[in-house]
């Protein structure tokens, strides 16, 4: 199991926390201007409530470099202990992911990277050669059109089923460095459901509780493992856009609280809480 | 048409070139130690004989605020009227897809961009709803690994073929814009006169010649449009490191004028030659 897993797994546990928190700060709607002062605030008020925080690369990039170094800033703010997964979708030819992996884990100092699978596993494996790292490929994604290709019927390895399948199955496959995880949107739980039968215990990252409206109760209960863990349910504007208000970070740790205590609730439900 | 393609065909009948010279600067491999420095080097000696620029973003990333910053000189180096492909194989989910075409057409100013299709129409509608930029969409990559899953035989929209053939079929249907590319790698030629069927006279980026050991001339006979132009045939290493000495822009020079060259040739006795 690699370093990131425990870290992961150790974080989960100490926090009582599924949770992760997805940092996507946007100018447009945040109640201040500086986006390392925003997410220093957020990060402060939630970070005893979560397994990890999941900075989304773009929203950093389309400031330019003030934005980059307020994702260096924010990285840095994040407690020791708590991993960050940078989303990123990253993926390329050899050389070329060899560069964004060092890119994302050493210039960067990221504990964990979403990358997409498209490309193949050559393209992957550049990020899976940094073994106490995090590598989540995409899987089944949460936004409207991820079934046009993800869902087409194919027949990998004599197994016929949907592409997103073939994709976790291939991912199971190339886990030597047992660092892989899935990413698999909260707005499609049966097929979240057939991920993990597939995966047995790899971390699951679900994105699209809150304001993609996922539905929490339904990625708890498909997305956990045997024991009822690696999963990190992930919503990210409902938390930091809780409050428009001075008192954004009071109202992030606020909403950031009930979705832990909903999903330990659910935890509760199934018989798997927390000891 | 969109005003890319109106640039790139203007920039392609202006130097008498399909060749694009990849832009892809690893301080290990360079004979100087200044990105900036090293592209504009290359720029100045090349910028006759190319339709277009595509620097990759891994590599500048990969160095930090220092790099980025390289790339922003590297993109300001290029002349007017010369198109530089931003190759990021970027996409996600609608929101984020916003961030990263902001990112890529406003803050870096690009004039085109690549991009991943695995999650679907609305995570590349973003990068087309710039009309007057270029959006590459990945097809058929020229990686080893690349048929793990684009060559796997699917059946969408009635049609039954290979993944990368599908996504050529949407590309043609997403296109109201006509701002839409392909990307298939020189290393597949027959992969390549597959997709040129399907997308009639939009542009496709063909990279994998030189270090990849693509087929130059295969590459020109089946990625050419049925008036012999249209295709984007792109080397980086073969050309930026053709020396590691001193003379390495003249070095770069002199395998970018043969390489067009052999282009040229190639579509002489296709009876396409420029007027």
């Amino acid at each position: 199991m690699s370093a990131f897993i425990e870290q992961l797994d150790a974080a989960a546990a100490r926090n009582r926390s599924l949770l992760c928190v997805g940092l996507d700060p946007s100018l447009s709607a945040m109640p201040i201007d500086n986006i390392a002062e925003f997410n220093r605030a957020i990060i402060a008020a939630t970070s005893d409530l979560v397994c990890a925080y999941k900075p989304q690369w773009a929203f950093y990039e389309a400031e330019g470099i003030p934005g980059i170094e307020a994702l260096q800033a924010t990285i840095e703010a994040v407690p020791d202990g708590i991993p960050v997964l940078l989303d990123a979708k990253r993926g390329d030819m050899d050389n070329t992911s060899r560069a964004y992996a060092k890119a994302a884990f050493e210039t960067w100092g990221a504990d964990a990277l979403t990358v997409n699978p498209y490309q193949g596993h050559d393209a992957v494996q550049p990020f899976l050669d940094y073994a106490d790292r995090g590598v989540f490929v995409l899987a089944r994604t949460s936004n409207p059109g991820s079934a046009e290709f993800q869902d087409l019927r194919v027949r990998g390895n004599g197994v016929e089923g949907p592409l997103y399948e073939e994709v976790a199955r291939q991912a199971v496959a190339w886990n030597d460095n047992g660092n892989i995880g899935l990413v698999v949107g909260a707005t499609v739980p049966d097929e979240l459901a057939r991920v993990r039968s597939i995966v047995g215990s790899m971390p699951i990252l679900v994105p699209g509780i809150g304001a993609q409206g996922g539905d929490l109760e339904a990625s708890v209960q498909n997305g956990v493992d045997q024991n009822g863990r690696r999963v990190l349910i992930s919503a990210s504007r409902s938390v930091i856009y809780a409050s428009k208000g001075g008192d954004f970070a009071e109202a992030a740790r606020a909403e950031a609280l009930r979705l832990r205590d909903a999903i330990n609730a659910e935890l509760e439900r199934m018989g798997k809480p927390w000891p």
